[in-house]
């Protein structure tokens, strides 16, 4: 299998939210793949998808994009393997977590980090980037992260519902970690690929969850090309 | 098996949240129940489980507080009827959302309805309810609910991540509705049993699914005595 995978300026800079969630559903299930670098400019080469943006699955003859639609693609296909949801009944609630996770996490982490991210990565996708954040900001990206300072605070404090079950259970998931837990440590994986401000502090129940995370197969992601922050 | 559930100044006014998580696991097992009237300066009445606060539920010789606790203890006790957590791996999200529920929903409810709750509460419990309340938040109910109708923009903006799934399936848990569900409806009915307020807009997502929420079970939420905002 190949996944199409937003890199930086520097090949080995793999820092999307969605992609991680990809790459760690793929290694739940056990099954190897490749991945191919991808830069947000490059449109022609994932054309053959029918839209622009990644990750893109390609698996045989089957081509599917979409983190979500991905994981579901997954769970049917390879049904025999760990269950990305907990089991049949699990891929609804987990489809919350991954709304939480869309609607509260990436926006707050972005004002956190855009001009880290702008820093890192290639130079032929920086206008791209500039412009279509700053029109969904409606704001330089300089003005974004401004008050990060101030507003890493508000981020901390957004972070309750997933500090509260972490205090009960060490994965989002429960007793394991399963694709409820990718959806959120995603997000926290492209701030360390892209970022040295720091997200989280050492006594944080989430901080110990991300360890365990970055530890999992094999310490995969902990081997990314990023900050340990 | 019976339940000690919150009453206002009326037995019949039935408001509060968690209270309504415990009763919803209840219908969806199957398992008949009776509730008795609880207030919340009764507290020598509920003694007998060592703690202060509803719901308790009383089943033969097992004594169980706390909804979590509650909801778990009749999914592992009567574990052949329907599961309230989709399965054996879902409980671990759930708690997910019951921690969503608890850290945003509740708090950002109170903010709007805490003087509605005060005019409907027993005499008894208001002094209770208004010292109780005034500490947590440190400032008096009135000042709490002054800015209503500013706050309820922030929590519609609060629902995001409910609104992005339920865009996708009829329920939080999937097709059906469970666990998940209950936890977040449990909110809405406390604000509908006290609160002439309007919490949600009739073309949000969220309005049709506490809509069928309030038709389940044979309409069950929707006899409650409240306000049908």
């Amino acid at each position: 299998m190949q996944v199409y995978d937003l890199a930086g300026a520097e090949a080995e800079r793999r820092f999307s939210p969605y992609c991680w969630r990809t790459k760690l559903a793929l290694m739940h299930k056990g099954l190897p793949f490749e991945t191919i670098p991808w830069r947000f400019t490059d449109k022609e080469a994932i054309a053959f998808s029918g839209q622009g943006r990644v990750p893109v699955l390609v698996d045989g003859e089957h081509v599917v994009f979409d983190s979500w639609t991905i994981a579901t693609y997954l769970e049917d296909t390879y049904a025999n393997r760990a269950s990305l949801f907990c089991g049949t009944g699990g891929r609804g609630i987990t489809r919350f977590v991954n709304s939480w996770a869309d609607s509260v996490l990436v926006g707050a982490i972005l004002r956190l980090i855009a001009t880290d991210i702008l820093a890192h990565i290639s130079e032929k996708d920086r206008r791209y980037f500039r412009e279509t954040r700053e029109k969904r900001f409606g704001m330089t990206l300089e003005a974004l992260t401004a008050d990060r300072d101030t507003n890493v605070l508000a981020f901390r404090k957004a972070l309750e519902p997933l500090r509260g079950i972490l205090q009960a259970q060490p994965y989002v998931s429960g007793e394991s970690p399963a694709y409820a837990d990718y959806v959120v440590f995603g997000c926290f994986q492209w701030a360390r690929c892209t970022s040295p401000f720091r997200l989280l502090l050492k006594d944080d129940p989430v901080w110990a969850w991300r360890d365990r995370l970055l530890s999992a197969f094999d310490g995969f992601a902990s081997k990314a090309l990023g900050y340990p922050v």
